[in-house]
Order: C-alpha cells, then sequence, then structure tokens
C-alpha cells in the first residue's frame, strides 16, 4: 500500500472464490489502496453469499477514498456468465445463474459492474503487472485445488463472450482417460491439479510422512528428496500441463505460459519436466518456442487482475491494463 | 464467373498446396473472375516450384481485368511464416524458409502480398460466404488427407503472429497416443485424416471391394452399409475431433464449427458420431452448446479465403471480407 491522494480513478475489485471473499481498493498503477476479506459462507442460500460480498463493498466504501471509484470489478470462480451478469460456481451450490452483476451494482448506487472468469482475472494481472507483461500472446494459469487460466492475444485480453475462455483445465489431453468431475474424460486438471497429484501419487504407493497431510506440497517435498514415486506423480502432472500448453500454442500462437498457484511453488520438480515434455508436444515451428514461466503476483493477482479486466472491458479513461 | 465490368477492385488470390497451385482474380462479393492452376512440381527444387507459381501470376495477369487488382493473398500448405514472408510446406521439400512473398511481389510489380497458412484461409472463405457466415466466433476445419484449421474470434479471424494459429490437427488429445509424423503424439489428425481412417478399418480387419482403393471415401461406403469395422473407425476419428472441437471451444469460446474436406463428405456416418462425442467431451455451461456443420465451399475455398484473408490483414479499401 503506497501514499495515494484522491487524485486519480480507482476501480473497487472483487475476488470471489469458494473459500473467501476479497475486495480492494485498485488504483491506476495497480497498487492496492485498501483489503477487506470474508469467508464463504458457501453452502448457505444465495443471500447469505451476497451477503458476504455486500459485506465487503461496505467496508470499501467506508474508506475516504471510495468517491474516486469508477467502477466495480469482479473476478470470480466459475463458471461465470459475462453476457447476462450471472455466477453459477462450482463450490457455491447457492449461486446458480446469479445475478450477481446487477446485485453489486445496486450495492455500489449504480456504478458499471464489469465480471469474469478468475482465471481470466488472473490473466489480466499477470499482463498488466507480472509475467506476461511485454508479451502481446500469452496463456496464463493457476494450477491449485483445480486448474484454470487465461488468454491474451494480440495484445489484448480474450475473456470470450461468457468470461470463461482459457480454461485450461478442463480440455482433454487423454480421451478414453479417467471421467472428470466435470462429465468429459482426461481432462488436464483431473491429472495436474494439486489433489489428482497427490492421489496419483498415494496410488503409486507413496505416503507422508506421520502427522503430514498427504498434499501436493508433501508429494513435491518428497520428489526433492529423490521418492520415485513423487517424482513420477509430479513428471505426469507435468505431461498433462505440457500437452495442454502445446494444444493452446498449436491452437493460438501464444509466446510464453505462466503458471501459477500452488502447484507451481512446488518449482523445478514441476518445471523442469513441464519443459521436457513440452518440448516433445509442442512441435510445429510456430509452436516449438514457447517459453514456460512462473507467475509473478501472488494472492493479490486476483484483485490486481479483476481492477484490470474491469478497466479493459468498460475502456475506462484513464485507467487502463495495458503497460 | 459473374458478368463483372471493370468497376470495383480485385485481388488476385494463390492457393498453394502439395499437388496443385491455384491461382484467381476475387472481387469485393467473393466472385471468381478467373482461374488459373497448375499441377505443384513438388519434388523439384525450389526456383522449379516458384515458377508453378509465376506461370499462374502470368495467366491472371493476361485477364483483361487485371489492371483492377489492388493485392495478392496467398493461402499456403503450413508451416508458413506470415511474419518473415516465407514458407516451408511440409510436402514441398525445396521450400525451406522459402520467401514467397517478397518473390510473389517481385512477379506483380510491387503489389502488396498477403500471407497465410491454408486452414485461416479456408476459415476466412467460410466466415465470409459459407457456413461460419453470421458467427462472431467460430472454428472452421478440414479433415481430409491432414486435418487443418482456423479461428474467427470476437468477429474478426485470428491468424496468429504467423498465420497457423487454429491448426487443431496437432494438438493432442491423446497424450500417451500413437506418435505423430509432427513429432508429437495422440495429435487429432494422427487419428481423425482420411488415411488414418482407412489405416484404422484396415487394422480392424475391414478390406475394400475388390478393384477399390482402401480410403477413408471406401470406409465410408463401408460404414453406411453397416460394416461395424468401418463404423469403428469412423467412430473413432470422430471422437477424436470431438475432443479436439470441444478443447477449442473451452480454451476460446467458440459457438460453430464448420467441417469440410474430404472426410466430412462422409456424411452422417462422421456427423452423427461427431455430435454425439462432442456433447461428452464439452461439458462446461460456455462450451455444451457448441454446433457441428458442415462446410459450405467447396475446392474453391482456398482461393476466396485467401483473397479474404489478405482483405482483413491488408484492411483493403472497398473489398472487405466483413458480410
Amino acid at each position: 500500500m503506497h501514499p495515494h491522494g484522491a487524485t486519480g480513478p480507482l476501480v473497487a475489485a472483487l475476488d470471489i472464490g469458494g473459500t473467501k471473499i476479497a475486495g480492494a481498493l485498485v488504483d491506476a498503477e495497480g497498487q492496492l489502496l485498501t483489503k477487506a476479506l470474508r469467508p464463504t459462507p458457501a453452502t448457505e442460500d444465495g443471500e447469505s453469499v451476497l451477503r458476504a460480498v455486500t459485506d465487503v463493498l461496505d467496508e470499501l466504501r467506508a474508506v475516504p477514498q471510495w468517491p474516486a471509484t469508477i467502477a466495480v470489478g469482479i473476478g470470480s470462480a466459475g463458471p461465470v456468465d459475462a453476457l447476462h451478469g450471472t455466477v453459477s460456481p462450482v463450490n457455491v451450490p447457492g449461486w446458480r445463474e446469479f445475478p450477481l452483476v446487477s446485485r453489486v451494482s445496486q450495492a455500489v448506487g449504480g456504478l458499471p459492474v464489469a465480471l469474469t472468469g478468475d482465471g481470466v482475472a488472473m490473466t489480466a494481472a499477470e499482463h498488466w503487472q507480472g509475467a506476461a507483461r511485454g508479451y502481446d500472446n500469452a496463456l496464463c494459469m493457476v494450477v491449485s485445488t483445480g486448474v484454470g487460466g487465461g488468454l491474451v492475444l494480440g495484445g489484448a485480453l480474450v475473456p470470450g463472450p461468457t468470461g470463461n475462455a482459457g480454461h485450461i483445465g478442463h480440455i482433454s489431453v487423454d480421451l478414453d482417460g479417467d471421467l472428470c468431475p466435470c462429465g468429459s474424460r482426461g481432462c488436464v486438471e483431473r491429472i495436474a491439479s494439486g489433489p489428482n497429484i497427490a492421489r496419483s501419487a498415494l496410488g503409486g504407493g507413496w505416503q507422508p510422512p506421520a502427522g503430514v497431510a498427504a498434499t501436493a506440497a508433501a508429494v513435491a517435498d518428497a520428489a526433492r528428496a529423490g521418492d520415485r514415486v513423487a517424482l513420477a506423480a509430479f513428471d505426469r502432472a507435468a505431461q498433462a500441463l505440457a500437452a495442454g500448453i502445446a494444444a493452446t500454442a498449436t491452437l493460438v500462437e501464444i509466446q510464453v505460459a505462466v503458471v501459477g498457484g500452488g502447484v507451481a511453488n512446488a518449482g523445478p520438480v514441476l518445471f523442469d519436466p513441464l519443459r521436457e515434455h513440452l518440448s516433445r508436444y509442442a512441435t510445429l515451428s510456430f509452436a516449438a518456442g514457447v517459453e514456460v514461466v512462473p507467475a509473478k503476483l501472488g494472492t493479490d493477482a486476483g484483485l490486481v487482475g479483476a481492477a484490470a479486466a474491469a478497466a479493459e472491458s468498460l475502456r475506462l479513461e484513464g485507467f487502463t491494463s495495458a503497460p
């Protein structure tokens, strides 16, 4: 948080996930002026979840700089429907086609509200301030409990008509593979998400140390210590991610794939086999050069990105997401 | 060919493939005024292949309407490199990073020349005049000896920086699958191209009737007659195409997939299982509605599309590819 007067325009950003709802006022340099946080009452009815959102907004509206706010940007767990302004987050059953945009707009006195998926928001943040900065064609992805992503093409964020584009976690890279909760088979997420890495390691006979939970982070620790089953679990995840990144490079000619999220914290245990597999799947001349780099922004990426995506989609004057 | 005065601007289109080189003068309504054709001397040196191109251009330049020509559009077998104006068609070994754009420009007295891949050109044609007309977000693909394609997003053709975007034939949908000549594994083309459909049927014990070649068309005939091995070969190809289309819909939110090429002529034998498999792979709300329709334009799509792609990339006044 840097010192800030009331000179520039601000965007109120909301980052809505299955466990927490975060809000912030973001300035035109991507700095967060203030931040508010509530747990997501994910199992409660839709109005209760909305109340957590309006509580966050009320906290932001109490800040002296609030009057400089010109718009609200929402990045939400998906699927979202930016065309209709509704959200249906998988992990928030009380919200199904919930009219979040109109309800938020009501709560802030009619300011313009832009909605996008959280993968698109993270991508906007990395393009504005992070590892995709300066690239005109990029895939940004989060590998965590799930696998999400977003695209920048020709220098512009590509949310797609409904705000869900770049959803690399649910492309099938194994058409005869395991059923995915989404209904498809062999999705990238079904192989490469944190829980699936842990499942794969446990299935191979790996066990976490006593008192340690069987998470992807624990598998990463074991892999770094040379455990072959743990290394194989990361290698398989890396292979699926590589096939997905190569598919994206072949379809839309990206120059860089930015990989963030908890699983990316494993470092070389993930990135080394990922780059190796990628060289085998991305073979055509125009796809072969795609770089893989870790994401730069941390937990605030969702907020910074919700603001950036709103600035881009609402074409906010004096508040541009272009570097 | 309709009667045409010398009033409107024309684009000279070239469609360059491994077996033939076609040329035409195309008007702003997408009509072909004249057409020239040469076999591709694919095994000869690069200058000999170029001579076939300049012969086609000479034939076009002899037409009375030639002075109305304002640009040349080239759609070429890939990979192409639109950034550097070079082509390296897999089946034309004499051309490796061959400077086709500058050589064609020389041959036509310095007119602007736009180069794109043949999949992108076919897409431009279907968007302008064919089955993708009126859609802002579309995948168009050719399923033939190979599998190629192109994308329209947000109403605009997306050639990608090098002119190869939409190359769905070489995304992997089977990460542990058979090696593909491109070096990757389990590519859509490796499963769904005409020769691979025939290979799959032969491998299952199917034999063509005496005197009939073992082509995908012969497999389609057998499938229509109820041959179970032939039906299975088409079903497997349809499954791979469905996984590829679903991946595209999940990554970039297309509304329609237009499928053309020789294999698409099989009709319901291909399209019925394709739509069935697609409903299983394209499961997320924003991807589930994607339609699959046959291409509308025939063999002239490459020429019409080369002109349309040039009009779009060169922003030719009075000659627009938008409907």
